[in-house]
């Protein structure tokens, strides 16, 4: 029977149903890594301090080290009635060396002791999931670059909206994502702060050099208050607010895919390597890994949902209601990097269907806009100029045809500021090359951010 | 290498990347039972229909029978490779029996499996949380009537308002349990339609008989539409609503476990077997279970709030963003299961400390709308009793006493139907008795309610 | 200077910044109607009584008429001062008839009075959301009526997957509606007890009749328990899940119109009455109403997450975070009501294309299914069909034909049970005519299906 | 009847029910000092440019500054027909101005022009919040140092832990909301790009010169990518995140104000100016601000969750659902801004009643931490001290008495370690020193933080 190290004062022993229900060992072991990096710091401190023997804690630092590569071999097992991974990992230590594990929790609760690895992991997560994000930014940027000047409509509403080069379209994604890697890769420095020493609530009761554990772990400082310090999950909430946010681009690029899949759009071919097929229709190739991405996307909300919640009124300092902070921690930290790593598996393999997006860009009424645009740049108020394309565009509709079936005396009904150059401006060419603003569609535009992508993206690579 | 039961079509093999993300066995194992219970109904209806052999069925339900057996046992190992629950025990069935395995998914797709899979799950977990709230509701009436008479302060806004009975009070939790009874005891009958034989989503090719197998089930009939019948998931976030309003009925309560088992209130303590201590405190003793049970009530908002993001905008009829209704709903079910056993278990060995609550429950100020209402049988409309009597208590706040601290002359000042009399409607007993409607915690409305809560809970267990 | 009604014991006033923060006049007006004829059956019953003189309790109820006259009117103004839709009334009263006003607040709180209300005005909002889905599926039904042989592709993963009748699609819609309507028909008989004479939280101190106040009011019976009563919004969460659901089926129509309107699909045709332009774009025209339905989903998701974190965690009994149950209860109200009626009013003016369905659902390998199934037929065991079938669709698409641009000798290559009969089961019609079982496309069973459909809406309209 | 700008290609009227349900003026009218803003800069540049006649553009920059005048005295009324809060201004403006009026939206969209208004608007609402913050964070500071030296309980689990000083409490707090303001400081500048020049989606189709207007209207630069820049909202999901978190610290504090003002915390008096009575019960004084303020997190979480419902699966580029983002972002503005003026109001009055929290925090098992620190100082490794701590605790517990009530003998018993020394560390001022380390309730480590939050406010202040 496994003695609690609570123990002292209880009596009765603790229910099983409580402790089933109570243990977190089935998901926190996941931070074994972070845990004993951090005792490892901790106890080195606590030597260097003269509050433990230096010999001890030598052997504590030697004992953990093993472990860890046990626990990394998958060699060791954990104990339900353990509680957790903390108590676990010390119970380990203790089979191994002895009562000189006793030392090891000397100025420490285990209320700062989690807030410190719960850093510690985002920080890792933080890492990984910038990683992906730039690995997937380089792939949208290499298939804009093979495609670059292929035309393709743009949407709003869903409907053929203007022309736009699918570099364009592509680019786009790249502004999302690289916001998302930003959100990843600057959580870190905004989290900076160790908790280590703040102790249960109050600060630790020892002489203890709470900057010389903070910087062995790659902290900048520490945190400035004990009882904000233990009961702090902003930087939590933050990580999965990261991870909604990136999961719902995700689910952006994913309902396109979806919909460039169809029959009836036909802009893109799926892989065989990145698409699965039916139990019962054998014709089926479906897009399945762009459906689960956006699938997944209610999970990292409600991942959200569920620490907000959990968090709302808990009065100071800790609660055990915080325990919860893990699990959505850990699944919007799976899911987020792994639908990265799916989608830019399926997007490095993609086929685009260029032929059949050019014929679609070429779609007449798409260049509305820029025959309205020809009004102005004729000396009409712009209100005047749509209203005057809006009545040749209704004609367009009832005769079924584009604007180059209606004859200049028809258009000049309309309005007689038409006149024969007007036919030059109504190809989908024609039309890209006019957004030429910083940030529109024209080949020129569009060459000059992907050259500054390239260049952000060295420079990320660089580190 | 597995081959999948998709693969005709296919020429690459699928990634190990969109392998790994979008197998499903790691949490849909958790359907074997109603899996292979529904494979089994099927099964049997297609031998009887003669669609397929009928030794052949024969040997299908006897081979799942098995396998159904060394499940539960433990025994047999699942393959990421083979994606789902339903290809891993078709799998295994074919290991086993052979070629005859191949009829098993005759006039059947993985959609309107799954969708048949969910049902049965849900009646199951259904009937599991019914059976725990009504032993939970046994527990609350037992210990109310344990406690009948007790009297103790009834709060509004955390503030001492009118004393109550404690029975009462517990008898308030035992409605609000018993209407979560009520919902998961429901669903069932709002589910009641067999899916199976809906196909992929036009219905099945064959003549099947979708009566027989919805029988099989349990089921009283059959879904109406096909297209409707795979895609639709209400079922799914009926139960996960009903799993969080019941959490969010058993945060109330741990609420008020945490709040009275503070020192400052003292209302109750703890057991040994159901508190835990802290791992640098020694005297600690804290609620744990009722602060998990609260913090877990963020998981169940979140895992509703993520099934319906996911449900929202999916176009007709199966698409695989549906894979993630699984993990919300079997936590949720785990959940609220477990929250309401351990509660069940915390209820049956928490010890009022009725002295206390007595002591506070004689709190003078609380009789404020017993002298209110006694100003307005003497004939003062509501709103000026209310008003005097409000005089009367900044008085009394004034000198730090009672309203038995004030002389009748003082009393007169603010309204002279004040007489000798006053003094016996300002006792708790006098309170309390008074509140008798329908409802009231008068001693012998409660009694009435405890009774009716005596003959439900007695119609309930005789089912 | 406007004096709040429980001023007696206070002696400093309102901060005005709490003023404003804490009033609910603005939102809370909504509820006048309800507010009172709540007030009315109560001061009816105090007077039968015998509680409050008779004449004061007929003067009140001539008052409350005129004034809900002259609200609906909107011919009164709202004071923030007086905080809330009940002090505002009970103001507009005593200004009308004096002291008798006075007699109105006897035996109630707000706290029972406001969870009265609030029963109320979702048992109104109930009737109205079914009303408005009743007419919604009548339209449902007589499109599908009017377009019941026109064939189209059914979609899975957003594939083509097999034919299916465009009124078997409409009638899947018909399921979802019915549900929901359902869902709001039945609310109200599971919140059927009226919580009035629960007080404050104790019950009322007066002999009151609580259930000559439930009649009056249109219940069936009263609450069980003062406490739960004055504290249970069970009703107000399911009415903003029912809203969700429902808002959810709608966003999933309107995702399919959004598709159906691209000029990809080309499966409908908007009317200008429910589709808008561009600020800029002439020549659009947007499926604006299913966008803003769709968009609303998110709204309805975030009013239910709304309400169940405010329930989380409170304490009994009453508490001001209650307040916050009025505006996503509000919002979510307007909110589905209205997309209902925009959605039926879009679909009874809405074109479908069935030259452009029909060409679609010819989609050769749509029917790979079919030529499973009669594999099947011809003794093959279901999964060796399927991969036979596999084969075959290989080969189609590899030469870009579909099953019947093979010769017999090819299709005999994958399995020689195929004969000179396979390409009579390769059309979409004999594919919808074979999945003929009940729920099944196939024709007669759509005909029955929308013939049921005819019953319960007749029955419906019966009431 | 009002003529829609872009009705053109349109032969039938929109429906009424689409018109009242497609409107937004009644909510985006908030917009409108942002949108009138964003005009005169863009049509500034639009006449430097050469792209519209001078004159024009000063006649519509003088037109736009007095509607902004009339508008702010409320002066105009809103026409619902008018659709929306850009096209109501642009008709005021020409029924003033007359044709010219026409040139203002010559390159420019609704697409680019809602994104402008509403970051300015969120950069307006991150101002105020702020503000707010600091304000509150002044108070807070004032108030931590007027109670510097009180002792009061510090609690884990709502138990008493171990003492506190009630400035180190505080402290807690101005941490928190420390990083709420920065959070709100530092989001304009990570959303410091203009997206005027985008167009509907592919870029404007004038010399455009888009530095010049991002200048005049306080951007550092310009969008990247026209087709993002026109659906991007990550920065009002940010700005409700922002929001949510802070107001669930508000909400931690709020719960905290509601223990401390019960009767049986006793730990303040509620200022009459920030409290509220009852409708029924003469004696309330209710913490209505702090239960309100912590209701409220229930929206702010709600907020968050519809956005990002909203967006998910949205294709590009910009769909009608962005509508939706109006309303959860001016709600939540309104309700985190106004819950920090609230909170601060009230704690500037709010008195501490330091008597009963001195008399709280010398429960004497408070101590025993201090207790089993002594030990391990004495050279016992802490498990063993804990454990021997724990058993002392178990026999206080029994006699129901404090250390102190143990004599050296009988501590002796449980480690041998314990000499006379032992009782000057079991007093709270001694435990409250010996947490002397960065971030610890040591008084000096209070006063260094107290001067370091009194140096970061000062230089807030100088901006």
């Amino acid at each position: 029977m496994t003695r609690k190290p609570w123990q002292g004062r209880f009596s009765d022993r603790t229910s099983g149903i409580l402790e089933r229900f109570s243990q977190s060992i089935s998901f926190d072991r996941e931070l074994f890594p972070q845990d004993i990096r951090g005792s490892i710091a901790h106890v080195g401190m606590l030597g260097k301090q003269g509050i433990i023997p230096e010999k001890d804690a030598a052997l504590i630092q030697e004992g953990l080290e093993k472990i860890l590569a046990d626990l990394k071999g998958g060699a060791l097992p954990w104990k339900e009635e353990l509680e957790d991974v903390h108590m676990n990992i010390e119970a380990l230590l203790a089979e191994r060396i002895g009562k000189a594990a006793g030392w090891l929790h000397t100025g420490r609760s285990r209320n700062d002791q989690v807030a410190l690895d719960l850093k510690l992991y985002i920080r890792d997560a933080c890492t990984s999931a910038a990683e992906g994000l730039r690995h997937f930014l380089e792939i949208l940027l290499k298939r804009a670059d093979e495609h670059f000047m292929v035309l393709m409509p743009g949407y709003t509403h869903t409907q053929r909206a203007q022309p736009v080069l699918l570099s364009h379209h592509l680019m786009a994604y790249f502004e999302m994502f690289r916001r998302d890697h930003g959100r990843f890769a600057s959580l870190p420095a905004n989290m900076d702060e160790c908790p280590l020493g703040s102790g249960a609530l109050a600060g630790a009761g020892f002489a203890i050099d709470r900057q010389m554990t903070a910087e062995a772990l790659g902290f900048h400082t520490v945190t400035r208050n004990s009882m904000d310090a233990v009961s702090d999950r902003d930087f939590a909430a933050q990580f999965l607010f990261n991870a909604a946010l990136c999961q719902i681009h995700l689910s952006r690029l994913a309902e396109e895919i979806v919909l460039w899949a169809t029959s009836e759009f036909g802009f893109v071919k799926l892989p065989d390597t990145f698409s699965t097929g039916s139990s019962m229709m054998p014709q089926k190739k479906n897009p399945d890994p762009a459906e689960l991405v956006r699938g997944k996307t209610g999970r990292t909300i409600g991942n959200l949902t569920s620490l907000l919640a959990t968090l709302k009124g808990l009065p100071m300092t800790y609660n055990r209601d915080l325990q919860e902070d893990k699990e959505p921690l850990f699944d919007s930290a799976g899911t987020v990097i792994g639908s990265v790593e799916v989608m830019a598996g399926l997007f490095a393999e993609l086929e685009f269907k260029t032929k059949r997006m050019e014929e679609a860009a070429g779609d007449p009424l798409m260049m509305a806009t820029d025959l309205a645009d020809y009004l102005v740049r004729k000396g009409l108020p712009f209100r005047e100029a749509h209203e005057a394309t809006g009545r040749l565009v209704a004609l367009c509709v009832e005769r079924e045809c584009g604007f180059e079936g209606l004859s200049i005396e028809e258009m000049k009904k309309s309005s007689d500021l038409v006149e024969g150059d007007v036919y030059g401006v109504l190809t989908p060419e024609a039309s890209v090359s006019r957004r030429d603003v910083p940030g529109g569609t024209a080949p020129g535009r569009v060459r000059s951010a992907m050259e500054e992508a390239r260049e952000w993206l060295d420079k990320m690579s660089r580190g």
